[in-house]
């Protein structure tokens, strides 16, 4: 996997964990300064390395230099004690890295409501700072999971002005997944999905929180596996220029080549994320066809990868087509049910809002394959929007009624 | 269990179930015309019942003398089709108890997409209509039936006037429950639950829609079992007279007489729905507290009893008030997270946004209870609202991950 220059990495056991055990704390360390587009997530009720985060970026002017990052505790609702602890694992790794406090950068995942013990970091950031490596992106992206099963890594390398430019990407989660970031504007809203994305190109600041922020639409902010949005979600984009390449504008023709492959990468975590949803056996794309505006697609495609009756609906490999139309009907927006068709991969279940002439067992057999197309056509005008859901199966509800005691 | 005068009862099988067999088509009668008050689904998928009652209840000026029910089968979906096999049903039994057709008033419940065979219902019409009687509401109340274990029916008796008025109500629905029933206004939103009220007061028509509309409110508006509004929930208020009391009308001493009584049927039928919730264990109440106004606490009160991880967790038995002070969060509306204390049952599991200091095995045997409460208290205002749901189990995705095939 190519690795992004002037990234370095490391992961160690804090034993914050309260399952099982192994790597809960990571370091990233940028060699030198990066500019840094950061989203949180929309919850109301924001955790505290979020709020610290988001205070240091404000004072750092969106430069950063390093992310501490922890799994087993979500340090939220652990009011000014929690703050506390946030600030000061920032403020270790900045003396160990010479940095200043507010160019380090946190993100926690775990349990909420549970004081954080801030010296199980603190005391393990030493070894870190020694261990920090290029290769050791792979064990970062180990220690970032809670539930998942499986780490979440990408990679992307182009070529902009005859330099090679590499973008890496890795993200965890499994559970309350269902991301809904925003820029840390004042009115800023606040999920526990964790994604990093660190590039060597150089990227004009500006450019870099849009091309993050429209990245996170086509990807993190169109995936769902639960419908609850983390205190925690947490995306940061790095770019550290070391490629030496001209700084991407927009406008500049490196722009749309830059954005293409962020988005790539960005889609294939966020695709990683559902698949390894809470109890998921399979994913659907939602795809909704020819609507009369993007927020209209949009609305329809979220409601139907919301509805829990389309996703047990998937989990039994039912075509129940007459639950999809139902949630389309939830969505909030204004269409024409009588107008609308629905395809199951290629086999039209639906047609013009009543059922087609379609043979059962076959879309029964399409719907048990791992990955499923479902598709919405409006007849309505020329737009179309994608959200990817998981099935909602028993082993959702087993991990869930369980997670703590 | 005290009866209304005047209205007249019947339940046949039609054979529309695609599972088991029993009765699945209701005929309800009042010997006098009634004022009705009706409250139809805010999804905009509406099915054909929906669709036509709603023209007959204008045609009608609000006046109505019977409803023809039937399970198995939503007539949703269904074209043109499902629009004159609705109208069929209605012609029919219109001229059997010989009434206009518009006041004949339809309710669905069932599969969605599937064409209505209406001959099922006519040709059990006739039948139905020998056996009308005041004694057969609970055979009704066990005919509308879908994937409820159990009936659900209730009665209050009070005095109006020297009279004895008495309210009835029968409901079902134990999936695709999150009503959010509207008047059928020209803008109408349209769930499936269904619920018929019937009194022997003589109510006046505004008046009636207003106590139904707010009865509601408080009730099967205030409900969840899994998230998905159905394109069939109808609820209809109907009021004959025959108890001979001076007509209720707003600001008499016996509108609130008539409208307490009015909510704790609805109240009593909305809770056996969520108890009866379709594989629901428990129930819990969520009560928000010191809200600073009715909106702020409602939406709170929704966000936490529609998260799947608060449903889980009450599944558990976990107390895991973090994800309760998250849903809050994911509520859409401001609130001060460091001002939110959170009680199960009398236990203050969270103390200004953060841990209290409680015993956890305690407040586990709290949550092992067939029904808990859960107090949220925001402390910004004088504010209370009531939301109730179930929690989310294994039974839940058995139950739906296999509804059809």
């Amino acid at each position: 996997m190519a690795l992004p220059r002037g990234y370095l990495f490391a992961a160690g056991e804090g034993g914050l964990r309260t399952h099982g055990s192994g790597p809960d704390v990571a370091l990233i360390y940028s060699a030198v300064p990066a500019r840094v587009a950061a989203l949180f997530t929309a919850n109301r009720v924001k955790a505290a390395p979020v709020l610290v985060s988001r205070d240091h970026l404000r004072r750092g002017r969106g430069i950063a230099q390093a992310i501490v990052v922890n799994a087993g505790n979500a340090n939220c609702a652990t009011g000014e004690h929690g703050m506390r602890a946030a600030r000061m694992c920032a403020k270790r790794a900045a003396e160990l890295l010479q940095i200043a406090p507010h160019q380090v950068l946190l993100a926690s995942t775990g349990v909420i409501g549970v004081p954080l013990d801030a010296r199980r970091i603190t005391d393990l950031l030493p070894a870190l700072v020694r261990r920090l490596h290029p290769e050791c992106c792979a064990a970062v992206s180990q220690a970032i999971l809670t539930t998942d099963t499986r780490p979440k890594i990408a990679s992307r390398t182009i070529s902009l002005d005859g330099q090679r430019i590499t973008i890496l990407g890795m993200a965890k989660g499994a559970g309350m997944i269902y991301p809904r970031l925003a820029p840390p504007a004042p009115a800023a809203r606040s999920a526990t999905m964790l994604a990093f994305l660190f590039t060597d190109a150089a990227v004009e600041s500006r450019y870099l929180r849009k091309a993050a922020q429209r990245a996170c639409e086509r990807s993190f902010n169109r995936i769902s596996v639960d419908g609850d949005t983390s205190t925690n979600d947490t995306l940061f984009l790095m770019a550290n220029g070391a490629a030496g390449n001209a700084p991407v504008r927009e406008k500049t023709p490196a722009a749309p080549r830059f954005f293409e492959a962020l988005v790539e990468v960005a889609q294939q975590l966020a695709l990683e994320l559902v698949r390894d949803g809470e109890g998921a056996k399979k994913v659907a794309e939602i795809r909704v066809e020819r609507a009369r505006s993007e927020q209209q697609a949009e609305a329809i495609a979220r409601a139907i990868a919301l509805s829990p009756l389309v996703k047990t609906a998937l989990a039994g490999a039912d075509p129940n087509w007459g639950r999809i139309l139902s949630a389309c009907g939830n969505a909030g927006v204004a269409f024409d049910p009588g107008g609308v068709d629905i395809y199951i991969n290629r086999i039209r279940v639906c047609k013009n809002g009543a059922a087609a002439n379609f043979d059962e067992a076959a879309a029964n057999q399409q719907l048990a394959a791992k990955e499923v197309l479902i598709r919405v056509v409006l007849s309505q005008g020329k737009t179309e929007a994608r959200f990817w859901t998981c099935d909602f199966t028993e082993d959702y509800i087993r991990i869930n009624a369980s997670y703590r005691t």
